[in-house]
């Protein structure tokens, strides 16, 4: 009897993680004598420690396929990471009864840098026990901070959201600008790298004085206000308005969080928002400036509706590859995303790293990707990112609004007991 | 010599403002015998004040064509309202010379209430003085307030890009639920006038337990907050997840705006922001929940690049219709939109107004498009606002980003001495 696959999405989810969905299960599909069917986790690893199995035969083709065009995460994701193994070896023990009860020899696990270390300790047990399961993370975030790959799944999309809306809203400010609103502030994600922030360089041109003018606060680079405020008038008085994307991470120059909220998550990092507004009370106290600000939070992350193209490919590659590489009998690898040419002859093709290498190991922005006064992205990132948001990946709309699939999601009936987390 | 036409755009831009000029230019181009050249003020009524007249004769049909798809206002925008003539008659007095100075013979101006009322006092003027001067309105506002016409080019995009960011937004937020984030909050524009706000209501499928769940916090409703948190509270009980959708302009039981700035624009209007984080804070505080919120802002007057089709059909309209009032002598009005008949068989004309009628008049959503609790859209509002968002009318896109249009803006040789405002 062949056996399931268990996969499951984890951590903030994106506009393309159903992609990798898609990608996996309809790969998956296609490998009927060697693959039973798809379980995937509600909620991310929850799902196998809860034994709350999602079905996914009986979803139709259509429905799968419709995932290619849907944001969220179909099948729910979580912030839970699994402790060390001598830490909580019950958790460890539950996830394999589940695995074996409902006959699991595959681990697709779909997420980022914290995720791919639960895959990590997952996989080093099964090692350990000789449960014969292999064990294939998905890279996903939409910060781009994963190891390993030279971009990754979620990114693109975000990039391209933030890039456009920066034009846009340039456009609306510089027609206010001779009587009203003179700067925009834009607060983007990112809690420790500088990536999605270093996207809304793309909305200009190139070049020192191209338009619109954009101002980048890169987390990276601790907030130093005099000299933004310099650079703010400077835009100013040549441009009559500036834009600003300010990542949620700005630090102050003892390396606060401009914003802390004063919560963490359940992993532990601390919960941000909020720069936006005091980025503008600065410049509206020390330049008397009139600005208007956007927090653009959950809406860049689930923008499906303008995803870019070439992201979209790669969410569904990984998740077809990771199917693939299981099949193999590769175990304990990430797919990744291997750069073969840049712009404008992009070609891209997917590589493997070990789990090992990647987990729990954060890629900041290279500093040669910012401009020497901190301020702007130079043309080695320009040339990094602007492959990446090509191409428009529309979903199909009925009556005015996307048509977003929603899954039967029917659970597998239980076999074991209860298990108390 | 036939005369030139004076065209300005004014107040806050919108996504299809550009769409409304393109009708005019390119109506006015198929009338050489009659209409000279088109003469743009540069940043509103501000430019026949300071004679800066951009000569769009020297734009290309190209370029022209593509304002149609080009978000903001291409020739400047401004927040100037014009004073009762008894007040500032040099105002006026230099208007007319200006006029006199180009050989303007027609006045159309492109905004909201408040500009209406500035073509409505040039037109009286006009007649005063015995100057030949044609005024036509324009009708243009995001915040769907105007009076005398079903609806106001503008509006429906900004519906489209409301519902479908909370469509988006919900599809996020649902799948964090099990973990993290159960309440989302999107803070969205509708200073007095809660049309946008029940935009948001069109995420969900009608019916009361409807996915994704939608909760509205109208302009028109004061703040309860026990009822507010009750709402939130069942939501979050049936559905594990809940969505909010607040008006910059709500309000507390005493009528004050929650959320104050401290500052007013120039029409003398509070300016506001920040009312997403006070309700976030609400919940946290009460009912503990995690939240997650995001300010729209510009982002959502300026999204051409999910503008609606009939909005920028209608915007286009409105502009052209505006040159053949003028040609046809008609002085004073204003072009507004007629509902033939409803959703799905949506049709719709182009009537007129006298622009007395609808200067400075605002138009409140009616009671009966809220439901008795206040925090839903009724059946009714769904059947007004659902054939405004229909169609997609996206822009071309050029390396990964929508290809706007920038035009020469070339400005006419002044032929009179400065103007002290």
């Amino acid at each position: 009897m062949p056996h399931n696959l268990f996969y499951a999405q984890s951590g903030g989810v994106t506009a393309v993680i159903n992609a990798s969905a898609c990608g996996v299960i309809e790969t998956a599909r296609s490998y009927p004598d060697t693959i039973g069917t798809v379980l995937a986790g509600q909620n991310g690893i929850l799902g196998a420690l809860n034994e709350a199995l999602y079905d996914t035969g009986h979803e139709t083709d259509s429905a799968i396929a419709a995932l290619r065009h849907t944001p969220g995460g179909a099948f729910g994701s979580c912030r839970f990471k699994l402790n060390d193994p001598t830490a909580t070896p019950d958790h460890f023990r539950r996830l394999f009864d589940v695995f074996k009860a409902h006959n699991i020899g595959y681990f697709l696990y779909n997420g980022g840098g914290d995720s791919q270390d639960t895959a990590h300790k997952v996989q080093q047990w099964a090692t350990k026990t000789d449960y014969p399961l292999t064990v294939v993370g998905i890279p996903k975030t939409v910060d781009n901070d994963l190891a390993g790959t030279d971009c990754c799944p979620g990114f693109g999309s975000v990039a391209k959201y933030v890039a456009l809306s920066v034009r846009e809203a340039a456009l609306d400010v510089a027609s206010m600008s001779a009587t009203s609103t003179k700067v925009f502030v834009l607060e983007v994600m990112g809690r420790h790298a500088g990536w999605i922030a270093a996207a809304g360089g793309l909305a200009a041109a190139e070049g020192e004085d191209a338009t619109p003018p954009v101002l980048i606060l890169f987390p990276e680079r601790p907030l130093n206000p005099e000299a933004f405020l310099q650079a703010v008038a400077a835009k100013v008085d040549i441009h009559g308005y500036c834009t600003v994307v300010v990542s949620e991470g700005l630090k102050d120059v003892s390396g606060n969080f401009l914003s802390e909220a004063g919560t963490k998550d359940a992993f532990g990092h601390a919960q941000l928002g909020g720069v936006a507004p005091m980025v503008v009370g600065l410049i509206k106290k020390q330049l008397g400036l009139k600005c208007h600000w956007a927090v653009a939070d959950y809406l860049q992350r689930s923008a499906r509706h303008i995803a870019s193209a070439v992201d979209v490919e790669q969410a569904y590659a990984v998740g077809k590859a990771a199917v693939e590489f299981a099949l193999a009998g590769e175990d304990g690898i990430l797919p990744v995303i291997i750069r073969e040419a840049t712009h404008p002859e992009y070609r891209w093709s997917i590589g493997k790293l070990a789990l090992s290498e990647v987990a729990n190991i954060e890629k900041p922005l290279p500093e040669n990707y910012m401009s020497k006064d901190g301020f702007s992205i130079t043309v080695k990132a320009r040339a990094y990112l602007t492959p990446l948001i090509q191409g428009e990946a529309c979903p199909p709309y009925l009556d005015g609004l996307p048509d977003y699939v929603t899954l039967e999601n029917r659970l597998v009936p239980k076999k074991l007991a209860d298990f108390d987390l």
